[in-house]
């Protein structure tokens, strides 16, 4: 309830900052006698980390993940599982600059006036390097849920900038560096190349859907399972805007094309995006998040410094130019604590429930 | 944490169904030693109630509020506050449709199979009927708010179904059904009354915002103050979509654009819809939302029953065209619930910090 | 979070106040599909109500329960349920004195001191006058608890004063007004009644079991089923202790004679009440409690006034001269509220741990 | 609240196993700007180390403790706050016998019913090894709490088996390693040599207080301070029971006299323990706990193994014979999480109430 920990049943509460010592996290909740070693979770931080292509930050960070706790002769035992990740790469710099100033469209100014301090080392804590355990816990909750349910997690990304990007085949993703569903991403590179040049920096879109869904999770009124996932989405570094199936489109809907027609063959489309009145109905869940440009930019800007006097902010150092290319497998792990956390509480609930009718086929195909 | 509490210090628990016996909530948490009567809460719920014109639901509510507990001698003592509304144009009617099938869009489907069983009566606990508490408990957190920072909150309606509404003055709000922000309201007035007659629904766009806002609301790295408003605003019946200041036009801004320069006159842009890292910069909180067509038409849909055969399914009875229309004061209430919370937050972690700087002003005009 | 709500997954929420128009609770996260009528609540009430001898309060309050949502056609929806209690007796009066001046062992300085402002109607909010919805909202735990795994509450005084109270039976509890366990039941009638004469009130030590617990119960570290009882056992009015099983007799006992042996046949004693390491054995539990003498009495005493000057205090009115009596049935009703709690979190976390070893009988007799 | 939490607005969470690379804790929520290193964290560590004395376990665990986030230049920052502490002196071993066998009064056999398997290594996470976390987290409490308010905590032994101890002066409490308020242990060391010899181990009676407390801590009806209290000390290893002030003794107490009377000059006594109504009054915060005698004994006794047969047990390894003795660190540290936590939680929604008394004096001396 003091804002670093995510979830009620399957917790995972986030500390460290980006040039401390080390960041993690810790998961309580997590049902005994799961298998789990570091190899089930290495995988996505390996997604996730920075210094992998061009495009993203040169911080050369291993993200080598420990568990502390929680796991016996490699299986869970329902007891919290710490998972700890050493900071290795925190460049000895001065940050005179940032300590006087305030970037703007950066957490400096906010988290200096309401904590009366700030560590300025790396953004510290508004770091979007916190949300490495982030992923790292998602790992979990994404193998207990296929497990139990066979749901899998996914994500891409769908618009840099300016430029869409089409949906070509899941099976690229893995393939580029930008999560790109799509064969060739010349442009994108193109793009991105250009960008870096001018010392600026862009926003992306990201698509992240949950397939193999159970039917029946979400707590309304106000736990909602889209509500959490609005939560969840938003509160990711840089996020500011959430949308779930048809999204703002569905504005300009009518009732009789938004509605997904029911039929033994499965629902006929997916408006819905997989929920309804805050359950999940079984199809999958469809959501997307609108990133904006990162704030540590080359370009000088209008600000002021910390006596409120007029000043010109230019940020050097390393820093992503769109944080959004590596915010794919942030936003699938995201997703999948707030399934996990759902699956528990509609299990404490409505544990001994049979569900009246066969589940309907997540598409009618 | 079973779904029907909205927030933890501001703690707002919501009962009943659309046609039981009574609905309500219980507002645990309250600062004691505000003045506190009916009459500060029933003019939100006046906005709120349904059959105040041909484009409403014609359910006849008077959505009297009655104080059970938590004021003596007309002040609030600190303890829980009953907020009871009493329904009383529940219609005597068959809801054998209802129960047997499914409406495309609607939580009937998702109530039975969660639960096992659903009370159907007017969509029972799904109706957006049970909005009416939560305007209830927003109208005492406004009044709070108001006291303690001048903050206030004003939302409208920027769009319906395709026809876009351009923002004249705030002043136009209240003179209108729709809640829109202009003089000349026959445009929409004609959108609807098409819309009636082919038996369909649309959805609407709804901007809702606070002046006024302290610097300093917020708790990264998970409660962070626009990660909570896109919780409490997802969690609204139908709402599909959340943005926070520039939202998805974030994706394609530059950072040098969309990065809110800072000047000793006061911010010169708020893209950051007032929360920058989680936390309120002081300027005005900025959303807009999403809401779908209602899923209650007319027109008849291919569906299931609740044997998993195909049938088709018209709605007939009294519902909201567009549901939206009575939606901003709803989304108010709901910012300013989320706002409550944080100021309480954030007295008790920081209560003693000094801000380093003045804040700065909300806009450099 | 905010103090009024108990429990996390059945998560009940208290409102009211002694001379306010109604008190009641809502039940939120309760299972879907159980059976519930008010018939299944009221007799709880009864037990507790006032009125019913000359051994307590003269207030006559039917404590007619009225379900007010959550329930359709007789069958719980999984949605809140509120339960409404109306004050039928208030007296109209002066509460001059009172509001004047604090009752040394009361609430009336801390409520004053930490809000500013009381109701001192009847003890306002302090009034145990409370714990009836919670002995509703226990009657509702229990029901479930009983479907679910037969467990069975029961509670008894044991001491009343000096006078202890040697336990004879079970089936005498029903049939005294003080649920003492034993037949003839003058001596105690002859004890108040030299109470009551004498202006003056006493405490009481009552007992409180569940059998046919489920084995497994239990959140270690911090939310034991143990630490959970004493919590709901030291939040109940006037209580000032707590022991689980042995409880302050274990400190004087060895280690070879305190664990209870373990045989094929069962436990071989029970000076674990039922708890170790914070989760249930199976055997019964076993709860003690102290309770204090009622604060308002006739007896005057030595206390300041609202300036703070030395005054004298005498309380008349209708008040409980041992407020010990009427606590068995809530002692009951919050050990059904924690079990019931931590059925619910156990079946969230632990829902397909397969107990590896037949689960040991309660006692081996 | 899947148990690993205390805590809300100053939350911590523990994670960790005996035998494990590592204990620790999360503590999110501490108010920003306060002086913090090691060092002040380091001397309650101390306290509560084991062996440091031949009458508690020979481990040999230095117990460093290490500030992994949340403080930068030496202060606060309002983020998480993790401390580490390394596990160095494990035992490799074989469990063999503890992994076959229930030791009875051990939670051996709850821990393997309810996670389907454990950790047996010096008792996996039901160790008393866990609280050390604890007692590091309630270091950073009291720091906070002294600077605030100047309260202070302080506990001692008041009973060791049979044997109870004279209170004489707190400062003898730190010159022997029973934590006994009194000069000359000799008899206390006499008692322990003699367990020791007999393989045996007893129980231990404890009390703890806080002094210079504020008024008005504690949120009624549930959340009361007292209730708070009694979750947190029956939720450390091996307590059975717990009172607050006159505690089981005012069962036979007459109202007359347990009620403490005010005066100008302050309370003329502290029966209620230094709270009221679930809310503190200014007075000493005054608990006693008991704590059972050690289960890990070289005495055989009887019990099962994990087929369900009749075996017997005998524990050799490690152990303390009394693990009372070093519980008294232990309690101080929960009692000031608690006081912690309702100082926030009483800011929060208090934070600009004028108590309209001037507090009384503690004590009328």
């Amino acid at each position: 309830m003091s804002g670093n920990t995510f979830g009620n049943l399957f917790a995972v509460t986030n500390f460290g900052e980006s040039h401390g010592p080390a960041i993690g996290c810790v998961i309580d909740g997590c049902p005994p006698g799961m298998d789990l070693t570091e190899a089930d979770i290495q995988p996505d931080l390996d997604r996730r980390r920075p210094g992998t292509s061009k495009f993203v930050t040169q911080r050369n960070e291993p993200d080598q993940v420990e568990i502390l706790s929680g796991v016996y002769q490699g299986q869970t035992t329902g007891t919290p599982i710490c998972l700890l990740i050493r900071n290795t790469d925190q460049r000895s710099k001065d940050y005179g600059d940032i300590l006087q100033t305030f970037r703007p469209g950066h957490a400096d100014y906010t988290y200096l006036q309401k904590y009366g301090l700030r560590d300025p080392r790396g953004g510290g804590r508004s770091s979007a390097r916190l949300t490495a355990p982030m992923v790292a816990a998602g790992a979990v909750a994404k193998k207990w849920l296929q497990a139990q349910f066979g749901t899998t997690f996914r994500g891409c990304m769908t618009q840099v900038g300016e430029l869409q990007i089409p949906f070509e085949d899941w099976s690229h993703v893995p393939n580029n560096p930008f999560f790109a569903p799509m064969a060739d991403v010349s442009a994108i590179e193109a793009y991105m190349e250009a960008l870096r040049k001018g010392g600026d920096s862009c926003g992306a879109r990201i698509r992240v859907t949950a397939s193999q869904m159970p039917v029946g999770l979400g707590q309304p009124l106000f736990d909602k399972l889209d509500a959490d996932i609005a939560f969840a989405m938003m509160g990711i570094n840089a996020v500011k805007g959430v949308e779930i199936g048809a999204g703002f489109a569905s504005v300009s809907q009518r009732g009789s094309t938004h509605g997904d027609s029911l039929s033994p063959d499965g629902f006929r489309g997916n408006n819905a995006g997989g929920v309804l009145g805050g359950i999940s109905t079984g199809q999958d869940l469809e959501v997307q998040i609108a990133i904006k440009p990162t704030s540590s930019i080359l370009t000088p800007r209008e600000s002021i410094n910390i006596n409120g006097e007029s000043t010109e902010v230019i940020t050097k150092g390393r820093h992503d130019p769109c944080v959004g290319i590596r915010a794919t497998p942030i936003a699938e792990a995201m997703l999948a604590l707030v399934v996990m956390e759902h699956a528990l509480r509609h299990r404490a609930q409505c544990g001994d429930v049979a569900a009246p009718l066969a589940a309907i086929p997540a598409s009618a195909g």
